[in-house]
């Protein structure tokens, strides 16, 4: 008899599934759907490019389609499958998302007084509107709580919780007032099809109440009224209406009501986990255990680890998430990232690279590859800091920019590309360093995401950068693979542990560093970390005039 | 009667001619003979890209289109036109450009026997192969003869006189033993046609003597006999077929010879002044005096004005050249210079600039110009050094390189455009803070060259940066008009100042700063010197973590 379980994942722009066979990780099933409402799924306003929210109805529809699209995948492709050994589902969300419901539980927007109002939908992770309130809770919190912010990095923001609900209330009382409470994304998919209406009953994702919404066992969860009502009085009445506790994903948030057992052809009582945020669940995906690091290298990254929540963990300056049981349940989850990777790249074809390299997008990319893969480290005599969207981590800083330099009138697009790359991977080394100095140890690390997969020679240099062997998982698709390990193990039936040594593969290739490649990085490194602390840190002390100089020395010697 | 006198202006790939009437300054003719030889009038060698050299043949070919096309132009233009009324030429041309020369003065290239041997042709000013023996040059003279390096900005360069004279005793005997002599360019042309076989008896070009050989009366002219040894015993001999004198531009080479003014269609004993280099003569023909700074917009730029020589004249740091008549006859030439100007934003259009603005160079450069024009200052939020090409003045030095920051995932390429655009400006405004702060005065700024005629939006920002009006010279042709200018004046029949007052015009136009955008240039002025001090110069005390910070907070205001 076979045990399956299929992972919902929810992204920005459409929601996927992937049903995945618990003994062997071979993955039976997956479909996606777009979101069908606005622009690619998301409800935008003209008049405010800081909007961004999107349609309940959405989610729900997918839910139907995607579930019951990898059940026929899975029939057709194994002769025998029943949907009955479908033993879990579990359920990962992009976040802060967050929705203002009824005393239902129902979506304000699935309600024709508001079905128009874009505040009674959902607020997108990337709407930011709320950024005058995030200031205000920063402040008022590095006054008044300071040790909230010491868990989210020092600086609370405008995508997150308290943010945009604290902004819902400054903007459109009416819709803050018919909002009984406010639930994430990732808490109220998993309550509909369990018919759980006040998840509460169960606890929410610890994964989004740790990161976004400042709980924290240590403080007896959710901010105390009495720093709310600094804010505004309504948030403290808000959080009699919110919730107690909030638990690890290996938790069942309960079974698939009849109902929905019938619309997505499933056994009544599967088990449904308590959801999580989609780069936690695909770290789960990836094998993320203590002492392998998982990078998730996509438009930002995601860089996250464990570490047994019995170990002495000091503070990780910078590092911006330490969540206990937000990755996997018994191990603090450990969470940092850089605000743009891909998207770094994107902005760099779209907008600087000549036409002589490709008429598109995708063939400017090809033909800077073949073109800057065959050149040497330093050989560019370019650097470059990888800041245009802000330093994540471990700066924790939005009010930093983009630079490079080493330019001459010979530089070509290609060879600033590749500085880009490098950039990016220094930003990398810079995480992991962070972590390793502070008690935090990365034996091992394993890739997903796009540029992972598809971008050999990013991952070559970044295998030369960070001085380590890179291992990329063998999934397209590791979050709906954590979403589906977290079903599986809510279940109560199997061990997390065992089901990631049974599906969580990795590829053939693995980037290893090369001797020679390793030293040379090893010198840009160090200006790259001069930079760094010259722009990002106060109170630097070093010299840069040697800066260009040295660069230029490094490029001599790589072109001899 | 009329009184014309011609300018002769030696280019890197072609020559021309103008043929004014002194007393309107009015234009009657003006033709251009590209050289025929190798690409563009250079001659390259494809197994070393350092190599720059042309053909003598071409000078003299050009020489009669040119002067015989003006005279017909002039004809044409006015009734009666007489070309006995021209009482003088003058030449100017690239330099250090050097030619090896027999006892008789005859280029070696000229002769069967080196024909072929590009060593024997004229070592163009760009030519580079000399840079091990400038780096030795510099060693020596830094620790020998300090006063020598000090009048050329601390850095003895490989484009310039003995670095390459000493780099065909080292690469090629042979012609090095040919050569009894060797001439500038600008001292040859002058000569030919005078019939000066020996151009030491009238005197060289102080210009050419003073900025590239470090000539000086202060210590005898040429650089001693037991300096020279120090690099090779035979540049000490060669010093002795030299010359004992220089001389500035009003003085007289000799008049045209019977045989040149049958080929030219002029008078025998034309007055032919003595040569010097391109920009110092078009700071004369734009109207050059003390307290006017003249500045040649072009792919790099020149900055020259000049200061009486009964001035107390402080050494001014990192103004390269200093030299007494260079300019003008009593008086100190002082020229500084940007190394890349218009090269830089050749470099980006070329590069960097998708088609989206355009098919060709011309139309990005329109569409660029089209967008940048409206935006405010500090509205791109980004800041960039000048550098691409190392820095000439303040900081000589070479081993700079480029610098771009302030960008994120929504610059385009327009805003960098204008970013660079600011500067070049921000450099040039670093050139005459430094000059001012040593009691070199700065009245009134007029500027010449491509950039200056065609780029009125990059006008404005220079107004607005500098914070002073800048007037454009009406001539499109400063630089014969210079050489026009001293040919008349070595005639001995008119005085230098009345000339000038007569033929150096202005345009209409005049580019007036305003203010409100010269208080925000004013600010990100402070960070580029900043920026400039802490990569430019050892011992940098600031901080730079508020760079990007400040830039961003313009940046908002500037969009509010």
């Amino acid at each position: 008899m076979s045990r399956y379980a299929i992972g919902l994942d929810y992204g920005t722009n459409s929601c996927r599934s992937l049903l995945v066979d618990l003994d062997t990780g071979e993955e039976l099933g997956s479909v996606v759907f777009p979101y069908p409402s606005g622009e690619l799924g998301i409800l935008t306003d003209p008049s405010d490019p800081n909007v961004a929210r999107q349609n309940p109805q959405d989610y729900v529809e997918g839910l139907e389609t995607i579930i019951r699209g990898a059940l026929d995948e899975a029939s057709g492709k194994r002769e025998g499958f029943d949907p009955a050994e479908v033993i879990g589902i579990g359920i990962d969300t992009t976040g802060s998302t967050i929705i203002p419901v009824d005393e239902d539980g129902t979506p304000l927007a699935m309600k024709p007084e508001f079905s128009d109002n874009l505040n009674a939908h959902v607020w997108l992770w990337k709407d930011h509107t709320a950024h005058d309130e995030a200031a205000k809770i920063t402040e008022t919190a590095s006054r008044e709580r300071p040790q909230y912010l010491a868990k989210c990095g020092g600086i609370y923001s405008s995508e997150w919780w308290w943010s945009k609900i604290w902004r819902c209330k400054n903007t459109d009382p009416e819709v803050f007032a018919a909002a009984h409470s406010w639930v994430e994304h990732c808490d109220w998919l998993p309550a509909l099809i369990t018919g759980t209406d006040k998840p509460e009953a169960t606890g929410r994702s610890i994964c989004a109440a740790g990161h976004k919404a400042m709980y924290c066992e240590e403080w007896g969860g959710l901010p105390d009224r009495e720093f709310l009502s600094l804010l505004a009085p309504e948030l403290a009445d808000l959080r009699d209406r919110l919730y107690e506790k909030a638990v690890p994903s290996d938790q069942k948030a309960g079974g698939l009501t009849a109902e929905w057992a019938e619309r997505l052809g499933l056994k009544e009582g599967t088990a449904v986990a308590i959801g999580a945020f989609d780069a936690h669940m695909g770290a789960v995906g990836a094998g993320v255990k203590a002492g392998t690091l998982v990078k998730i290298l996509g438009t930002s990254t995601c860089d996250i680890t464990v570490l047994p929540n019995d170990a002495d963990l000091e503070d990780v300056p910078g590092v911006c998430g330490v969540v206990d049981g937000s990755v996997l349940p018994g191990h603090y989850g450990i969470e940092a990232g850089q605000s743009a990777v891909g998207d770094i790249f994107l902005w760099f074809v779209n907008n600087l690279v000549p036409d002589s390299y490709g008429a598109t997008q995708d063939e400017k990319f090809v033909e800077m590859e073949k073109r800057l893969a065959p050149l040497k480290p330093g050989e560019t005599g370019l650097l470059s800091l990888d800041w245009n969207n802000g330093n994540r981590t471990v700066l924790v800083d939005v009010r930093l920019t983009g630079l490079l330099l080493g330019q001459t009138l010979h530089t070509e697009a290609h060879e600033i590309y590749r500085a880009l790359i490098e950039a990016t991977a220094f930003g990398a080394l810079t995480i992991i360093n962070r972590m390793e100095e502070h008690g935090v140890k990365i034996n091992e690390v394993v890739n997903t995401g796009g540029l992972a997969v598809k971008n050999s020679t990013l991952m070559q240099i970044y295998a030369d950068i960070l001085g380590r062997p890179l291992k990329v998982a063998a999934s397209d698709q590791t979050c709906a693979m954590g979403a589906a390990i977290f079903g599986a193990v809510s279940s109560g039936e199997v061990k997390l542990e065992e089901i990631q040594a049974n599906v969580c593969r990795m590829r053939d290739v693995t980037y290893t560093p090369i001797p020679s490649n390793q030293a040379v990085y090893a010198e840009i490194y160090s200006l790259y970390k001069t930079m760094h602390d010259a722009f990002g840190t106060a109170g630097f002390e070093g010299q840069l005039d040697q800066v260009m100089k040295e660069l230029i020395s490094i490029r001599q010697r790589a072109r001899a």
